[in-house]
């Protein structure tokens, strides 16, 4: 009895051709965080499940993968951000502060699987931690990282979309409706996806007075570029410590976001942005993909007061955004826009006759010692299949080698993109590869 | 009430520091087999519980991570063979043969714990898979990779031994024992672990007869360089097929191994190498750290006749090694042998007095663009502790700026190893940290 080799549904697994762009799209995304000088961390995917639920309830408690073995109550991670916090809480006393801290890992929702929602995926985070206290111009560094992060993966027309919820917040409170301001922050959030009018059918749900509807819809529908947005802001004259606090952070922001280099073309004051979750407490940030605004925001994040609250008193205040990477390859892939650098991992395949061959394992081993992926086309198979091969690899040159190329010293290299063909010593064609 | 924050035993958690010492070694390895042309995928870490187990039995079956969620019965990977063997027959119809895979993964074992040992760790496997057949050369050009591989990883003296387990296997049909061949070769396999008495001791609990035993310890102990040894097995004439078959394909395997340019002194026939796996039907290979011995063998594998026999009536016959990079870094870590070629992520640390913050962010971004790791200290702290951090970092540079540099436009620039302090004009900068 054979076993079907079945791949559960939810979980990403791509053909290799696939993975390589996934791969490249990965690597990238480590590379910039790395040019901003983010450090690697590696938690482990499982953890003592109360440690991963301290903070956690409703949505993720059901979703969480969560088993027992042996006495132990364990569960994968559902997220970077709460095997964060423990990390920095358990080795407090051997990091530097600032912590600037990247990870990129699996994690596990089990969620309805439905198309483009995955039960197993990739996240990208990058986090900045202060002991106790974080500048603000931390908060404007994230954009000029976003910025070179979606440049790095082939994209040139983005926007950074940036808020403070403590505008929102203290506007909230002007109209007395700061008891109930995370629900309307939430509201507020899905207003590209459901619409001004759905909104304002919520917010009147919610109960919320038709005067404060009108005057949080003028506001969140202020326009203008960045300084006169932030002039009409100054211009509205609250009073409130918040809204003031919040507003004098985004100008800060704004204006080191531009010495730290962000072209005013890829960044925006947009007061729209809320961010569902209760966690943040500043500036925050979404990212869109102009030619491909269906995809979502593609980076997202922002600054919070207290990252491990649920494990210690120490104050370790926070700013980052994350990347979820599985779903923006599936999504990217779908609509044929990865920009890939190169599609094959060799470089070159070697296709001896077989009389040739020890010839071509030199060859191969000459080539890989000057840093040439190569591979060597071993099987005993007519030359027609090896050049198939290399075309269904999409291997971007290949060499054969005859009788007189042997007696020469030289090869036959093809160009297997516009089929030009030249005779060429091995030096040269370690030359031409590189 | 605080949660405490606290990794599970038995889990492999480093500092940033060590984070990238380790990231280093996996980069290199992933390096390497690119560079031999193999492809990456990356399957799920959950799969069915009846996928995985279809072939596992005793240990595995009791160490697995297995649970439900849903009506669902999972585990989650214990190595990454099984998922090949699964990836394989799944999309064979989409893969082009050979199909030469490397991937890269964390694999699960709830182990007892104990030091050295991990229940969740990185396997680094590269296998090349045939459609139906598979040419001997491949078992050669194994070696060669494990050869680039470990000196990438910063090691010279070091030897990849080989053995073919055809060989054993005819010894002990001659000997008849072929019944037990599995147990005696299980046996042998601990020779360097346990030593000769405790394997003479074994055998004979096996109720081989001392003459045989005598034959077998005669056997792996024969002596002299390969071409010495392959003499001395073909001397013996034993008139048995599988026997002959073996002796056949390593002399195929040591002739090609050296075409590969491997250098003599880095491999070595070995008749004591058996592998413990029921698994391997030919070529095996282990390969030690003659200076590191107490490590154990840091890259083992071999040749397979059917790497997928639960899922498909297929014949795919294949040979792959893998290396335990989790187990391996700690050992290497413990000896202090970890070769790195970089000790941290940030080349420079730009260190501003608070006045000269716009100059140092217009810096650190021209740095950045040039491809310079940066990171600037962005906290209001006396300079002081922002050398300090540097040097906890071991960030090679710092640049500060005073009110002179930014006058005549320079930085200094200062080498933390040896304490020597430049001006510069930031172009030079990037320049001589590139």
């Amino acid at each position: 009895m054979k076993v079907e080799p079945k791949t559960l549904p939810g979980f990403m697994e791509l053909l290799p051709q696939e993975q390589i762009l996934f791969n490249q799209m990965k690597e990238k995304i480590k590379n910039s965080y790395e040019r901003f000088g983010f450090l690697p961390i590696n938690t482990p995917i499982i953890e003592k499940a109360e440690v991963l639920l301290a903070k956690a309830g409703g949505e993720t408690e059901k979703q969480i993968y969560r088993f027992n073995k042996g006495e132990n109550d364990l569960a994968l991670r559902f997220d970077l951000t709460v095997p964060l916090a423990k990390y920095v809480t358990e080795y407090y006393g051997s990091l530097s502060f600032p912590f600037r801290r990247y990870q990129i890992g699996k994690v596990y929702r089990g969620e309805r699987p439905q198309k483009g929602r995955f039960r197993e995926f990739y996240q990208c985070d990058i986090d900045i931690i202060g002991d106790g206290e974080l500048s603000i111009i931390n908060d404007a560094e994230i954009p000029s990282i976003i910025y070179a992060t979606i440049k790095e993966l082939g994209f040139e027309d983005f926007t950074i979309c940036i808020n403070n919820r403590k505008i929102l917040n203290g506007l909230f409170k002007e109209l007395n409706q700061e008891a109930i301001s995370v629900d309307i922050m939430r509201i507020i959030d899905k207003l590209e996806k459901i619409g001004e009018e759905n909104v304002i059918a919520s917010l009147k749900d919610l109960q919320v007075p038709q005067k404060a509807i009108d005057d949080i819809m003028t506001f969140i529908k202020i326009e203008g570029n960045n300084d006169e947005k932030i002039a009409k802001l100054e211009a509205l004259n609250f009073k409130n410590d918040v809204f003031n606090t919040g507003l004098q952070e985004l100008k800060d922001v704004i204006k080191y976001v531009r010495t730290f280099g962000v072209p005013e073309t890829h960044f925006r004051v947009d007061l729209t942005i809320a961010r569902g979750l209760d966690y943040y407490t500043g500036t925050v940030y979404e990212t869109f993909l102009n030619e491909y605004r269906e995809v979502g925001s593609v980076c997202s994040g922002g600054r919070y007061d207290n990252l491990a609250e649920y494990y210690t008193d120490r104050k370790l205040p926070g700013v980052g955004v994350s990347i979820g990477l599985t779903r923006l390859f599936y999504k990217l892939n779908e609509l044929q826009a990865v920009r890939e650098t190169q599609k094959s991992i060799a470089k070159v395949l070697v296709a001896p006759m077989t009389e040739e061959i020890e010839e071509a394992l030199r060859i191969a081993s000459y080539l890989r010692n000057e840093g040439i992926n190569t591979e060597v086309y071993l099987e005993n198979k007519k030359i027609k299949a090896k050049f198939k091969y290399a075309d269904k690899l999409q291997i971007p040159y290949v060499i054969t080698i005859g009788e007189d190329e042997i007696k020469s010293g030289t090869v036959s290299l093809k160009n297997m993109e516009n089929g030009d063909q030249e005779t060429l010593k091995i030096e040269e064609v370690a030359k031409k590869l590189k």
